[in-house]
């Protein structure tokens, strides 16, 4: 089952609430504009991972968005009050999914509705990492410098208005795939609608981890970061785009990354299977599995 | 006070909630995902006004979502008995504003979520009317072709993923101005986060009214469509874009066009002072005011 918990300035570490009630005004401007923030992360055996690479990227989207939204240190009670309650439900789950939600609020409040919900992991995840993704290019309409002109268009911000992401990720099923890697009028990789693109090369003894570079407006990856630090500490050489589909056709492995599948290897891009590598994913998982 | 009616099955007519309590689940993708879409229609005197063209236009964009809501006939009885409630409680508004909301529902449930909200229309539309509006030009981020080839970016359906839309008429205000026209990134002239775009030219008593082509993936404007059938029965001429920003300052006169604040003349464009026409306006004004 699902917990919930709202930031509420009259419970320091949030309130708690029946989520299998309606517990959102119908003139919440999340629900009618989907103006307001998210993020998605994951606990383990009752300790959310990255929680501050989190919180951080949640007060940058916040800025972008003009969203006054409660400091880190409540939203952090708030989610222990979550997984202590989901953990009391649900007692045989190790790991749960933490979705931590702003809102511009109810229509002429102007208070953010904030809240915590904590859910059982979907089993997707884990298929999709064991067999690998089939993956669409679509293209997101945006040239890649554009989020550095136009700050309205709030690129880099994860707000809740993921239609079009969600509507790539139909798209793709309807073709037989199972993900999107969204490109750049201007031809360049950006990422996909919940996940950040990795690439590896494996070189002359050489290991090489490559992403998209933020400025053409993608997502600052939490995975993503937390995983180049992790990959460093191993040896790995960093890099960072601009990257083209060629580059990741030529790759000795090509993944998406993300808080809650983790890191999932892409077997074929637009119909073409690509290479992978069975031995570096083991490698780069396990250095997912053991970020906190 | 707001009247709420939602589709449901189980109420021909539509099941009457008290819109000051919670009636939305936390799950629902309308609130998690900006996924679903909407309608805003003015009703005077109890009828609402081009109910047609609007519930042609929510199916439009059902169709573009792959979201299967109601039929119309079920909206038209939800809006009446949304209506009928608001007369009743509200007695001496003549004008209401009714929204359409249809969300994909509550994750893991596969059935939409559907509303209908009757409220006051707000003060501030009388006042852009009369005083006109300050206008930015902003670049939306998008070429004019990409909708035809893109439908995953779901342009020309009304989302709830506004949150863009309203980002950059908080640019706009923050910049002095008091709303925006959207450009696309080949320089051509699209609509407002909330309007649609019309000039005109009165030349050798010739009178023309244009907008923006709908293949450049804006959203087809209900009241722009119905002003242009009054016009031309007037005899005026028609036209369609494509248009570009210098087309708009040698116009004799361009408003911003919706169905809630109905024809707002444009002022100033990035503080350039524009042509406008009281007599134009005044014209065009009285067929708004015809709209059935």
């Amino acid at each position: 089952m699902t917990v919930l918990v709202f930031l509420d300035p009259a419970h320091a570490d949030g309130r708690v609430a029946d989520a299998s009630q309606p517990q959102l005004m119908i003139s919440d401007l999340g629900a009618t504009r989907g103006d307001g923030i998210f993020e998605s992360l994951l606990a383990v055996g009752g300790a959310p991972r990255k929680e501050q690479a989190h919180l951080v990227r949640l007060a940058a989207s916040a800025e972008a968005l003009g969203l006054a939204v409660p400091e880190a240190e409540v939203w952090s009670r708030a989610i222990r009050t979550g997984l202590r309650e989901f953990a009391a439900v649900e007692p045989d789950r190790e790991k749960a999914v933490v979705k931590l939600i702003a809102t511009r609020g109810v229509e002429g409040a102007e208070r953010p509705t904030a809240w915590v919900q904590v859910a059982p992991v979907p089993e997707s995840g884990r298929r999709q990492r064991e067999e690998g993704l089939k993956v669409l290019f679509l293209e997101r309409g945006y040239d890649s410098t554009v989020a550095q002109r136009a700050p309205w268009l709030l690129m880099g911000a994860k707000t809740l208005s993921y239609a079009v992401n969600m509507a790539a990720i139909r798209h793709a099923k309807a073709e037989g795939a199972d993900d999107v890697i969204f490109t750049s009028s201007d031809g360049k990789v950006l990422e996909g609608p919940t996940s950040t693109v990795l690439l590896a090369h494996d070189r002359d003894g050489v290991k090489t981890l490559l992403t998209p570079q933020l400025e053409s407006g993608i997502l600052a990856g939490t995975s993503q970061g937390a995983l180049f630090a992790a990959a460093k500490e191993q040896g790995w050489e960093l890099g960072y785009g601009p990257l083209e589909p060629h580059h990741l056709l030529e790759a000795d492995a090509v993944w998406l990354i993300s808080s809650i599948r983790l890191l999932a290897p892409v077997v074929s891009l637009d119909g073409q299977e690509i290479r992978s590598s069975a031995a570096l994913t083991a490698e780069l998982t396990e250095l997912v599995d053991r970020f906190v």
